[in-house]
């Protein structure tokens, strides 16, 4: 059902200073950047192995990046799980009653289609399940 | 100089109840438990892709898994960072005016060599570099 990691997602203050270090020391190519409308973030992208980093910077205060900065500070914010088919993989978590963000998958990054679990069905994990196109 | 993301590290309260979620749900099998002393906490580990996430759960109050829940509660803990040479690797850091944890490696689950940099490195993210025996 959950193939790989799809993803890691970092918050981060400013994609222009965490690239410094992921790119400039790390040596982790970056490979692009996308401004995702409904997330209210721009996406980094900087593949490594079969998943990626993906660096997240708010671009609104009221966005849930900005939000999770205000309260947490920067840092590990999601991870993304990749699937097959991610309204089965729903009805499979509806059915084993785990707590759901997105009962119906909505637009990521690259044409994705992405649902959140709720942290608490998963030892205080944000898990993104993501489809890709 | 960065091969892979080795792991991600989930702090969780409690195994067994994580275990029911990560296995049971969906579906990411546990090939294994390990006990590390110096870490004062209990692995399990998940292989997912060319990556792993690793539950932990502390085996020691004022280990730095149960402080970290006291603080933060459960979740995303560390990514792990798979490196060839990591006294290489942490000397190039040191060039780089990167903040170590750990200006030496010490010892990790299954025989690796590990060592932590400090999160003001890194946006916030508690990053361990990893090298496999």
């Amino acid at each position: 059902m959950i193939k790989k990691v799809d993803h890691i997602g970092i918050a981060v203050n400013n994609l222009q200073t965490a690239l410094e270090f992921y790119e400039g020391i790390l040596g982790i190519k970056c490979t692009g950047q996308e401004r995702v409308e409904e997330q209210k973030v721009t996406t980094a992208f900087l593949p490594l192995g079969d998943t990626e980093l993906e660096l997240l910077e708010s671009t609104d205060p009221t966005g849930p990046v900005a939000r999770f900065i205000e309260k947490r500070g920067e840092g590990l914010h999601h991870i993304a799980l990749q699937v097959d088919n991610i309204e089965a993989v729903l009805e499979k978590m509806k059915a084993a009653g785990v707590r759901l963000l997105d009962e119906t998958p909505r637009g990521g990054a690259g044409g994705t289609k992405i649902a959140f679990l709720h942290p608490k069905a998963s030892g205080g994990v944000l898990l993104e399940l993501t489809e890709r196109p």
